[in-house]
């Protein structure tokens, strides 16, 4: 299934999108798309509900996250070897794990915008796995089974900020819109295999990256299984997998995000997200 | 005031701490002490409440977390000095911000858990501010303006996950079990100067960290200020703002947890946590 949160933000219904890709209302099927409803349980139930029977939403809808509440926005840094190398550092023993604000999450294609003073903001196409079912101490070979599903998240980062103001990446990695989500949450079921898929993202048309999960490090089963040694992973949680070559940081000059740019992205089989860069407005 | 949750795991409710130090119900006047209950209008709506009016509290509750649902626990590094001294590291030039996970937070006197394999779990006494109103870019004369309160953290934090597998802390700083927070939020018109409060920290006993906010490098006005021009800071996001010296990290040679050790540790105006030490239980 793939799965959506539509409406003007905070006020987001779940819904899903049908074999013609029009969206249906869940709102009679499940209250919202959030921890409550990830599991099993949560996913079966809105698995029994025929979608020709539910209501069509009308128009073009914004798309929210597809998640709500999300506890905890776990990332993956350097997690593709190539990126690794135009980032200019080794590739990682094991995997490097920081934090995303939860206040940066936006829907898919919620313009994004630049921190005050802001000169280095970059782009990150990712996979983003979103957690089902409590994950502890989970073993590689039954971490999938804790996975909902999948959605496409940038990374987005503001490289001064992560990199020359302190040892720690936090500070470019949280900012305010920093972390577009969705356009669909698709479940685990619909993605035949997760280390085959085609990755890109465009700024005003032009190519700038261009990957598979093919070459990731470590894979999401591993990811998984590693983060969930550290934390107890949350159904809601969202660990974002790390990004392909090709973010402006590791280009010859460093190329970074400016007014009126536009991002688009996509990950095979997860839908496209689209986002206008503007300047920060409270 | 000094605002509390009491009651078992996942079912506190609200209370304060009356003239004698005795727990009074709140749950009659809000709900709970969370995102919507921090801002002047709740906060002035428990202020209105006649403590001696409130039901009484028999026995002693456990205490869990005085705010729920934190949003993002925000953590400062190498906030003293003397610690940085300890660490081996330089002072700062601007404050080291990294993530704690919500998932680690609990009540000030639950057991804290070794994470499986760990062998270098530590203590850190630490002041914590708890966020009161939506704060993004504000200055610093206005930024305790957006302060609810207060409250102890233990930053509870593993150092080999912390600063041997990998360049990003965030690994070691919020396993289970890792924050936690209270007994009080102390509201922060009870607190005449918060940089002058005195902190300490026994391990069986024996006092291992003794500090007084004084010597932050950065102090509270400056650190909400500051992180808020990275993101913004929300009702109920906490930011736990560094520990002085005295953890085992910095001992010659260091010296950390082990099972049935007792952690005791507090800052003055703000009361005491106990923690005992236990293995990893799911």
């Amino acid at each position: 299934m793939k799965l959506v949160r539509y409406g003007a933000p905070g006020k987001e219904k779940p819904g899903l999108i049908d074999e013609d890709g029009r969206v249906r209302d869940l709102s009679g099927v499940v209250p919202d798309l959030g921890p409550q409803q990830l599991g099993q349980v949560g996913l079966a139930r809105i698995r029994k509900a025929n979608p020709a029977k539910l209501p069509l939403v009308r128009g073009t809808p914004r798309f929210g996250c597809p998640v709500n509440n999300v506890g905890k926005f776990v990332a993956i840094g350097l997690n593709f070897a190539d990126h690794a190398a135009e980032s200019g550092v080794a590739i990682p023993k094991e995997p490097v794990v920081f934090m995303k604000a939860t206040s940066c999450i936006q829907g898919p294609n919620d313009p994004v915008m630049l921190p005050r003073g802001s000169v280095k903001t970059d782009w990150e196409v990712e996979l983003g796995v979103v957690i089902g079912t409590t994950a502890r101490y989970v073993p590689m070979n039954k971490a999938l089974a804790h996975v909902a599903g999948y959605a496409i998240v940038n990374d987005v980062s503001e490289r001064e900020f992560q990199l020359e103001r302190g040892p720690q990446w936090d500070k470019g990695k949280g900012c305010d819109t920093f972390g577009p989500i969705g356009p669909w949450l698709v479940t685990a079921d619909e993605i035949a295999n997760v280390q085959r898929l085609d990755m890109w993202l465009d700024v005003n048309g032009q190519r700038m990256q261009t990957g598979n999960t093919r070459t990731m490090i470590f894979g999401v089963a591993k990811l998984v299984s590693y983060v969930s040694h550290f934390m107890t992973l949350q159904p809601g949680d969202v660990i974002t997998t790390g990004t392909p070559p090709g973010v402006g940081l590791g280009m010859k000059p460093p190329k970074y995000l400016k007014k009126g740019d536009v991002m688009t992205l996509g990950i095979q089989g997860l839908g496209e997200q689209r986002q206008l860069v503007v300047p920060f407005k409270a």
